[in-house]
């Protein structure tokens, strides 16, 4: 039997599989990151993990034919490099590859962007299956994502493509984690969803909000819950996030005329409260033929980052 | 011998050429577009045209090996059609590619908008050469483009694909003549220079670029012309220019990760007055790996919407 290892490398956790060509996940570990203790400790546990779900799958290492990472960049994908992140505090110029393939030689072993990996796995398993030009928009802390383009994945030259939640969306805007002003993260994330709140919270704006998310800090779950409950803050706030997102789907049906977006991440659960101003906002602002072959839905593979990452392993470009 | 034809179809002008495999024009005539008499008359001249050059180069329609039209969208280049244009009033869903096929059988004819066509003349011919991820961007009276990926042209669905002049950089920003607010080119164009510049004249500001226009209505070459000698309103205006471009191209690199980017169009015969402002605001901006790879500069094949609307008939996708 042949299979494919996954490796979904995140800030706070990662998570280990065994797939099928298909997509199928066999067995899967996941666990925490443990970004502080460094690097190599998480390696450590990447192999254990492996060794782990061959056990558990009764498999021997030479059923593996081929590892995939996606990881948080940017990276250096050709040498295998992790050079930093944001999201992997202290790790610098990390040879991920290079260490993996001292316990698992004789196999291809891919490193790619966490973005562009969950864009394979949506494409190839999930809502992008069929399309030849698709863009996956994950939408939770920050704003990521990744492109199809006639049917092969959008890379760049070197592998920092689709940085489309730091595109500017307003040049006089609040400030983003990443330094610069205006980004569409800073509008239309999770972070700035529960920021806006927030902000309005302390203007004196009455909401059960502050109710819901009790002694913790307010996020975008919260304004969810309190939007269920018909609460009018709430509910503006969600609007209000059709709209930015919108407007940053807007600017990519512009660019990669694609015939299918599909949206993941926490905030996609919630997509129902903000579809239809979302669509308002990209069908009043696009070009017609653009739009007319653009269909915009909920991503439906929720381990799109899991399997995308394992497929980067047999993917041909 | 083996010719190509390319039109280079446009609002005002169209021009019409033969060229070689290599991107060599042998001859081409150049004349005005009449859009108000509309498409028929206008084809017509294209043939008129064809069969002009092939009398003055002493060849054969058989040695035609293809032809290809670069021209204003959006279209349907898959059969064939201009569905519509800002730039080409009154002109709707021109069959082109049938039309030019009753004359010219037996070829390939392809269709592709201007700023695909002139996209793929720079990566083939200029600038562009040698690089695989490579955007070319014409800043005139509006802003365009197109994007050379794993060194294939972006087409998009329906070949819609790089609209980065309507992409928006500020959702308060001025109105467009697309109709949306904050587009690119309503902050980046050469007409948008030009309305800064009347605004600034208008508020009072001193500057000889009134003195520079004449009895004309103030354009961005006015603005030039005043800067080469040292106006200060104008040399303010032109580093706003590189500011919002820098902008406009931050994003670009943001989504593309290209290793060239080559500006040509009207306003980028000014880029040595912008070029500084320009790159301090991307370098200031971009991902260090992003902009580490990426070299930017003027476009040198001032001819690349005529050599890339021929090179449509030969490129292989």
């Amino acid at each position: 039997m042949n299979v494919y290892c996954a490796i979904d490398l995140g800030g706070t956790k990662m998570n280990i599989g065994m797939m099928t060509r298909e997509g199928k996940v066999l067995e899967h570990i996941k666990m925490p990151t443990f970004v502080e203790k460094g690097p190599e400790q998480a390696i450590k546990r990447m192999k254990d993990a492996i060794y782990e779900l061959l056990e558990k799958l009764s498999l021997k290492k030479e059923n593996i034919k081929g590892i995939g990472i996606g990881s948080p960049g940017p990276l250096d994908s050709e040498k295998g490099i992790i050079i930093r992140s944001a999201n992997l505090k202290g790790w610098k110029n990390v040879e991920i590859v290079k260490s993996l393939s001292e316990d698992f030689k004789d196999m291809p072993i891919k490193l790619e962007n966490d973005g562009n990996a969950a864009t394979l796995g949506e494409y190839l398993f999930g809502a992008g299956k069929g399309s030849k030009n698709f863009v996956y928009i994950t939408v939770s802390t920050g704003v990521g994502g990744g492109a199809i383009i006639d049917g092969k994945l959008q890379k760049g030259g070197n592998s920092n493509a689709f940085e489309v939640g730091h595109t500017i969306i307003d040049i006089n805007g609040p400030k983003c984690n990443c330094g610069n002003y205006g980004c569409l993260e800073a509008y239309a994330s999770g972070t700035a969803m529960g920021r806006i709140a927030r902000e309005k919270l302390l203007e004196g704006r009455e909401s059960i909000i502050s109710k819901m998310a009790g002694e913790n800090i307010v996020r975008a779950e919260h304004v969810f819950e309190a939007a269920k409950e018909g609460d009018s803050l709430a509910l503006e706030i969600i609007q209000k996030e059709g709209y930015y997102l919108g407007i940053g789907l807007y600017n990519i049906i512009a660019l990669y005329n694609p015939e299918k977006i599909s949206i993941g991440g926490g905030v996609s659960n919630g997509l129902d409260y903000f579809y239809e101003r979302m669509m308002k906002t990209i069908n009043n602002m696009s070009l017609k033929p653009n739009i007319e072959i653009c269909k915009i839905e909920k991503a439906n593979r929720e381990d799109c980052g899991l399997v995308g990452a394992g497929a980067l392993a047999f993917y041909s470009e």
